[in-house]
C-alpha cells in the first residue's frame, strides 16, 4: 500500500494530519500517519487517542515514550522502537535512561519465562 | 516442580535468599525466588542482575516497575504482572499512573502491528 | 539454508512442488516451498495441510487468506503477510476488505492487553 | 483494580456505558469495560473505534469477528476469545466455520516461524 | 467447544485416536486430542506431523521435547508446557536437565530483546 | 546506538570483552557484545549468565543453542538466529538437526494456538 500525501488527501484526512502538524509544531507528518490513512477511521482514532494519552497527564510524558518503546522492543517493531526513541530523547530522555529502560525490558523478559516455566502461585501480598 | 523452602536449602540458595530478605527488608522470600531456586546458577543471577538494574540508577525505581509491568502485560504474564503493580505502588505509583502506563501499553501494541501491516520507511528524521 | 530448485530435488520433494504447481495452476512454487523442501516431511505436511485447510470449506478462501494476513501481522511476519495479502486481493479482497482487517488486527491487538492488565472475569454469558 | 459499576461512575463513563447498552441493546456492559472505566479516557477510545470499525463496512460483520478471535488465539487472550466467539455465532458463525478459523489460525502460527527460520526472500510476484 | 469421546466419534476421527494409542502404547488419548477431534482435518493433519517429526529422527526424541518445552515457556502455553514436560521426562530428562532448559529459554529471551533493542548488524562470519 | 570499540572501551567493558574472547578463544567479539556495551552492567550480566548457562552442564552444549535458535524462531529474531545457528554448527549440529528443530519449533507454535482455542483441561496424568 502506498502513503497518503497532503496534497491528494481526502478532507478528513486533512483534518487528521493539519492537527498532528498544529499539535506537534511540525511541517509534515511522518510516513505511519501517511500510509495509516489508507484507512481514515483508524487514522482518526490513532491519533485522537495517542494525543490524548501521551500528552501531559499522571505521567511525564518522557516516562510514556520510553513505556512505548519497552513494548516495541518486546514486539520487535523497528519502526515504532526508532519513532519512540526520538521523541523520548525530544523530551528529555539520557542515553543512560535509554540503556537502562532497555535493561528493564530485557530482564522482565527474561522474568516472565521463568514465571512461564515455573508457575509460581501468586503470594497472598500480591492479591489485592 | 515444588518451590524450595529456606529451611531445606542448600547453602547457595539461602546465601541469595538472605541477600534479597536483607536488600529489601522483608522476612520471607516470595514464591517467584522459592520456584527459581530449583535452577541455583539463575537465582543467582537474576537476583544480581535486578538488583542492579532495579535500583538507583539513571530512571526511578518507580518507573522502572511501570516498564517492568508494561512488559508483562504485553507478554501476558499475570504473576510478573501482579508483583511488579505491587511495587510499583510500593514505590509511589498512583492509580492514576498505572492506568494511565496501561493505556500507552495498550496504544503501543496497537501501533506496533499497525506499522507490522503498513510497514511505513522509517523517517530521515529518526534516523540517528 | 537454501533454496531446493525443482531440477536438483529429491523425488518426494518433487512430487509436492508437481502438486502445488497444479492446484494452483501456476508454473513455478514460490519461495516458501522452495526453503521448506531443505525439511521434505515438512514440506509435504504443510502443504497438504494447507491444501485443505485453505480451500472449499466453512469459510469463504477470501476470509481465510485474510485471517491468515491478521495472524501475520500480529507476529510480524513480513514475507507471510505479503504472500498471502496477495493470495487475498487474488481472491477477491478490496483494498477497503485488507485496510479494514488491518484496522480489527490492530484493535485486538490492543484490547487484549487491556484484558491482561485489567482481568475482567468471564461474564456469566459468554460462558458456553 | 475494581470494575466501575453504573449506580456509581462518574458522568463520562455512564455517557459511554449508555452508548454501549443502546448501539447492542443490551441492558448491561460486560465486565470489560467495566474495568476499562478505571481509565475514562480510553473507555472511550475504545468504545468509538470498536463501535465504528466492528459495524458495518467493507466487511461482513462476522467475519471481523473471527478475525477478532483469530488475534486472541494467536496472543492467548482468554476473555478476548470467548467475548468475541460469543460475537461471532450471534452473528451468524457455525461452529464449523469457528473450527476453520481455528485451523487456519493454527497454520499461519506454524508457517510464520517457518519464514522466520528458513527467511525466503519476498518472490517478485507478491511486491506491489 | 466440547471434547469428542471415542464412544460417540465419528469413523475418521475414531481412526486417528487409534492410531493415537496404538503408537504411544495408552489407553486413551488425551484432552487435547479430543478437543481437536473437532476439527476432523486438522486431528489428522497434526497427528500425522508429530507422529513423523517427534518420533525416531536426527535429533533424540528426548531433546525434541525439550524443544517444544521452551516453545511453550516462550509462548505461555501452560497445557503445552505440562504435557510435553511430562513427555519429556518419560523419555528420559532429568530434573536436571528441564532446569537448565528454562534457563536457556530465560536466557534466550532475554538477548532476543537486547538485539531488538540494539539492532547489530549480523557480523560476516555469521553470514551462510 | 552506537557500538563500543575494544580501543576505546572504559576499564570493565575491557574486562568482559576480554574475558568473551578468551573463553571462546577469538579474537574479537561480535557485534552484540559491541552493542550491549553501551550498558556495562548489563554487558557484564548477560556475558556472566551466558558463560555458566550454556557452557558444560546437564544438557549437551549443542542441544542448548538448538533450544536457543527455537526460541529465536518463534520470537522472529534474525541476529540471534543466525548467531546461535553459527555456534550450534560449530558444535556438531548437522543440517538435519537443524531442520528438525525448525520443525519441531513450527509444529509447537501450532499446537499452542490449537491449545489456546480449544483450552482442554490438564489431564490427570500429567499434574504433578
Amino acid at each position: 500500500m502506498k502513503p497518503v500525501e497532503y496534497a491528494t488527501a481526502p478532507e478528513e484526512v486533512r483534518a487528521v494530519f493539519d492537527d498532528i502538524m498544529r499539535t506537534r509544531d511540525v511541517e509534515d507528518v511522518n510516513n505511519f500517519w501517511k500510509y495509516l490513512a489508507n484507512e481514515p477511521r483508524m487514522l482518526r482514532h490513532v491519533w485522537e487517542s495517542l494525543k490524548e494519552i501521551m500528552g501531559p497527564g499522571a505521567l511525564d510524558p518522557m516516562v510514556k515514550e520510553l513505556i512505548f518503546v519497552a513494548v516495541a522492543i518486546t514486539n520487535n517493531c523497528k519502526y515504532c522502537k526508532v519513532s519512540h526513541m526520538a521523541q523520548a530523547r525530544a523530551k528529555g530522555a539520557t542515553e543512560e535512561m535509554l540503556n537502562e529502560m532497555i535493561a528493564v525490558t530485557a530482564l522482565a523478559n527474561m522474568t516472565n519465562r521463568l514465571v512461564n516455566a515455573y508457575d509460581p502461585p501468586v503470594d497472598d501480598m500480591f492479591r489485592s
